[in-house]
């Protein structure tokens, strides 16, 4: 039995899906893409294979495996691959793509295919694709549900993605505290099946106060005749519709929780929330963060028509060509140095990039702190002075070899104690708004990733070449 | 009864943890540092009570808490903080803090600690720590231990970090299938407790082979009398203990995993892997790109003594330094044109600057693409159009603006030319690196995030000053 049995398993081997073979097959069939989408037969037998190879892969695809097939076509291809996939699990694909993703294949699909692919989705599901659907298919799909469920929707939508509220759902198993473990699993039993990932079970009172939680952990290994108010545990970590889902993702994973109850302000039990909602959190922060601080707005369909891409990128280009011009202006001030010496010209961009380089390093560094909640306020002082130390070292380090190497190519030993100097400062200041731009940004309630990057650099370019050629002014003229 | 119960329920505001306030009560103890280690009363009163209060403060934390707690404090307040713990919890803690963290608590702790802190851990979690620990105090907390456990702890030491096999756990709980769903609930009835995150049970045959799983979910609603073979579940995701835990994090997030099971080549169960786990690697393998693309070597303890930062930070600011030295040297090849015309010399950081930031841009969202799998090599050359399409569009819109700005401030419609013509070609040029040096990099096995910003912004600093400089002194000259 044995082996007949695990040949069904996938490891990690046979999970890996193989986008390249799919690629290639939605390119050869995309010129007869229209005789598909009518369903007709295709004449040419080899075209003819690949299209039953292709529906073959495609059928079999997990909806999360199919998501990232999608997300990694380029527009037509998506589109090819998206109409052949399996029409049932369309809903489940859709909730799995990425925003700009998904608003391509949405624009794809009839009124009637919509309605079809959120017809078996949750209240909380529904709530999710909502603002992404046409009114009437969102009117619609309301309209063949019962007044629970539109309740839910409405409170799932009544939320912001970023809040607890916008990613609860609704599938509560919950039981009264005065009833024994046995008739608890009696209960359980007159279930058809039990919500995904359902590690406890909620303990309320008639009004739907939460009272606790009982693990299923400890339901299992109880005595059948004991109470529920007697197993459940009442130091439950809960939280509240209104809550910062990256707050609650940090107190999954401090506290290793699968699931937790969400309550009113009355303690009322109004809806959970699952580990597998808190990856997502978890992982898009992380991208967030990152996207955030090379200076791009958000999360961009890699295959976004070049118009969408450039206004996805234009805020922080157009920042950063202020930024540089403030730069261009302080070397202009300078015009009559270079004209003297004009080695300070091809020097004076080793002590702008190395500035911007270490300035990197710490706000990076800082950034993540605060992300994990390490970093408050009271350390910044202390951490203050080490990075000023880290500088100190590293300038005096790096400005040497460069100051000698400066000597060495221009023969002149003050070009190269000028070297030392410049650089040494403007380690120093990027160590120093390396720590402040993210505190300060943190205090005044902005995201501290947000363009940290292009802050900082700004900072050690105008600053490494004022440092730089003020000096060379002053000491070399 | 309701009220009451509930008290001990923890929502997100009493989950916050006052680390200023632990600061301020560390600091104002550490004068005092020594008389507390010895266990001696304080004489001042008020020392006295704000021991008391973070003796008390600190108790109430729990282990994940207490962790974040000591790397965010300086290095002194830690190990008095740390002292002051409950001593039970010691290896719980050890598990939860960063690698360079937990060498300062180590280092602080004596043998006869460190054997008690590591006296109630798992096996997997010994192995875990083991590296850290001093080879005497592994040794004889190996010695307490059985001949499974032993063998257990071996195993997982002789996988790496990033390997399956390193981070799995032994808590497994397996039946036969030939058994009914009845017989399984009096077994489990057997138990202490169930171990953590148990969402489903393994089925094995008499020589550990796995058959399927049990998911908790099915068991509690099956018929008590029906065959945990008519149950069980086999289309099992299953890991080897040589699979790469990034990818096996992955799978986890697709397919909304709570626990799998891992078996060896000849499926016997060996271990099994859990979500809390898995979430970790996801959050730290964000942070790992973020600061990889800065040029971190690794995670740095944020309050690491000045030396260790330096080391940590050195390689990356050595190869800015030398790529700075090329900038700097294509530039000295131009200073005869810079001489006779030094407006050269404020224009080029521009040119080079917005290269930068676009270049950081396109590789930042291409390393995110390849991180989820969204990208493989075949689509390269899509991507590459599309990106030198938005490179042309902002290279000509920026570019006349800037032209624009430079033909009015230095009166020469010539030097504006250049500039729309230089800042245009060191655009594509960022787009085509952009794109190419990620997908490079991982066609020749390297981590395409690592040191990836500080190589495109070396290419589009020497590129950008060699394509502006080399415009000038052929059309202005």
């Amino acid at each position: 039995m044995s082996a007949q049995n695990l040949s069904a398993a996938k490891d990690l081997a046979r999970l890996n899906i193989d986008i390249d073979r799919i690629h290639e097959l939605a390119e050869s069939l995309l010129p007869v893409y229209a005789q598909i989408e009518l369903g007709e037969s295709l004449s040419d037998p080899e075209l003819n294979h690949a299209l039953s190879e292709l529906v073959a892969v495609v059928h079999d695809l997990h909806p999360a495996d199919m998501a990232t097939v999608l997300e990694s076509l380029p527009l037509q291809e998506r589109v090819l691959v998206w109409k052949l996939g399996a029409p049932e699990e369309d809903g489940e694909v859709l909730l799995e793509v990425s925003e700009p993703v998904r608003e391509t294949l949405i624009e794809s699909m009839g009124q009637t295919e919509l309605l079809a692919a959120v017809d078996d989705l949750d209240a909380d599901e529904l709530a999710e694709l909502a603002p992404d659907l046409p009114h009437e298919v969102v009117f619609e799909a309301l309209s063949t549900r019962d007044e629970e469920e539109r309740a839910q929707v409405a409170a799932a939508m009544s939320f912001e993605d970023d809040q607890v509220g916008g990613i609860m759902d609704f599938e509560l198993v919950s039981i009264r505290a005065d009833v024994t473990c046995e008739v608890v699993l009696r209960y359980l039993r007159r279930f058809d099946s039990l919500p995904d990932h359902t590690d406890k079970i909620f303990v309320v009172d008639d009004d739907d106060v939460l009272q606790g939680v009982l693990p299923i952990r400890k339901l299992l290994v109880a005595d059948p005749d004991t109470l529920v108010a007697d197993v459940m545990a009442t130091d439950v970590v809960l939280f509240h519709p209104e809550d910062d889902v990256e707050e609650a993702a940090q107190a999954f994973e401090r506290y290793d929780l699968v699931t937790a109850p969400v309550v009113d302000t009355a303690q009322k039990l109004i809806g959970r929330i699952t580990v597998d909602e808190m990856v997502d959190v978890i992982r898009e922060e992380g991208e967030a963060d990152m996207l955030n601080m090379a200076g791009l707005k958000e999360e961009e369909d890699l295959f976004a028509p070049i118009m969408d891409s450039v206004k996805n990128r234009w805020v922080w280009l157009a920042i950063n060509l202020c930024t540089a011009f403030v730069a261009s202006r302080v070397i202009g001030a300078f015009e009559g140095s270079i004209e003297k010496i004009v080695a300070l010209a091809a020097l004076m961009p080793i002590v702008a990039g190395i500035g911007g380089n270490s300035g990197n390093q710490t706000i990076t560094m800082i950034v993540r702190a605060m992300a994990t909640g390490q970093l408050t306020g009271s350390q910044a002082l202390h951490l203050l002075r080490k990075e000023l130390g880290v500088a100190t070292v590293n300038g005096l380090l790096w400005g040497s070899v460069m100051g000698a190497v400066s000597w060495i190519l221009y023969g002149n030993l003050g070009i190269g104690l000028v070297m030392v100097a410049a650089m040494t400062l403007n380690l120093l200041l990027a160590a120093t708004l390396g720590v402040l731009i993210p505190v300060w940004m943190d205090k005044f309630g902005r995201d501290p990733a947000l363009g940290s990057s292009v802050l900082i650099t700004a900072v050690t370019d105008s600053g490494g070449f004022l440092i730089f050629l003020g000096l060379a002014t002053v000491f070399l003229l």
